[in-house]
């Protein structure tokens, strides 16, 4: 994923922002004490996939900070104007050259902490002819019992391999979400420093 | 919904904001000309729910523009730090005064104009005891055949009910999306008028 441990836009610097409820409103937002403008901050959408070919499913090492050197699903930051589905495909091409088909939603995810939701799609790759893009340092196609489970990157990436596991073979299922009592926390908080 | 209409935020008023490619980036965003702060303009997310009592609907009728007067699903904007889940239960309540206990995730829309992403559920009142909330004019419970189609607020309420028929009585299904073609586009483009 490209910047998923990366925090929802704060104030800009050097302005005069003040955090106050607006009237009318019921909670705090922020707001410049210049001219009144209120800048809503607001969840921020990650689409992306767990993509097979011929049953082998495709990792990103990651080439970037956070988490740099583990592997991650190829997923990023929907765009504005973008739908789910071209976003989730966007991300594959960018990270891994990759063109997919997307059959249906695997999971929503919500990592409350970092104001995430993730839309996880199943979807095949059209060829297995697949490149690293910049924030990419390898690609791998990986059978079920080889994926590094020690060197993934989020807990989401291992949540949705389960999920795919889960429903291998199922034509229709409902999406899953996350584990129950889990909030996609860093055991270490890595995601803050980097 | 609250502000289905309402657009991303945009640039502080009087803001020396320019709009140009930051470096490493491949699409233009708000730069601050004076301390260079990226403000990233992101898709908003909608969560929302069609909830019944005893087979019948609940719909509000919008007391607030856009679309006042007509009716819409209980549904929001998710808000920082909250599950996609837990946002469709607040909106239940600040809308109808209504507890629900979620099913299953019925639809994922994209609403590319706007910049949504809909995530609406299946789910079902705990009681039949509900109240307008502020953002709303008047309550009902609608039998399928009661519905007002003639009075909805806007395009994904109208697919949103029809999903929600579609799979009626099925325990499992995948989550819907647009109709084939369909962007949820309003014919007299009232959501930006009002």
């Amino acid at each position: 994923m490209s910047t998923p441990g990366a925090k929802p836009p704060a104030a800009p610097a050097g302005q005069r922002f003040v955090r106050e409820i607006p009237e009318g409103d019921d909670r705090p937002r922020l707001i410049c004490g210049d001219c009144g403008f209120v800048q809503y901050e607001n969840p921020m959408v990650v689409v992306g996939s767990v993509a097979t070919w011929q049953e082998r499913i495709l990792l990103c090492r990651r080439a970037i900070p956070p988490r740099k050197g583990l592997w991650t699903l190829p997923a990023g930051y929907l765009e504005l104007h973008e739908s789910a589905a071209d976003g989730a495909l966007r991300e594959a091409w960018e990270e891994a050259r990759a063109r997919l088909r997307i059959d249906q939603l695997l999971a929503v995810y919500s990592i409350p902490r970092l104001s995430q939701i993730q839309l996880i799609y199943r979807a095949q790759l059209l060829s297995a002819d697949v490149a690293a893009g910049p924030e990419t340092a390898e690609l791998a196609l990986f059978a079920w019992d080889d994926i590094p489970w020690d060197e993934i990157a989020f807990p989401s990436v291992h949540w949705a391999l389960g999920h795919f596991q889960e429903v291998r073979g199922q034509a229709t299922f409902a999406p899953r979400t996350n584990p129950p009592g889990a909030f996609g926390d860093l055991p270490d908080d890595s995601t803050r420093r980097d």
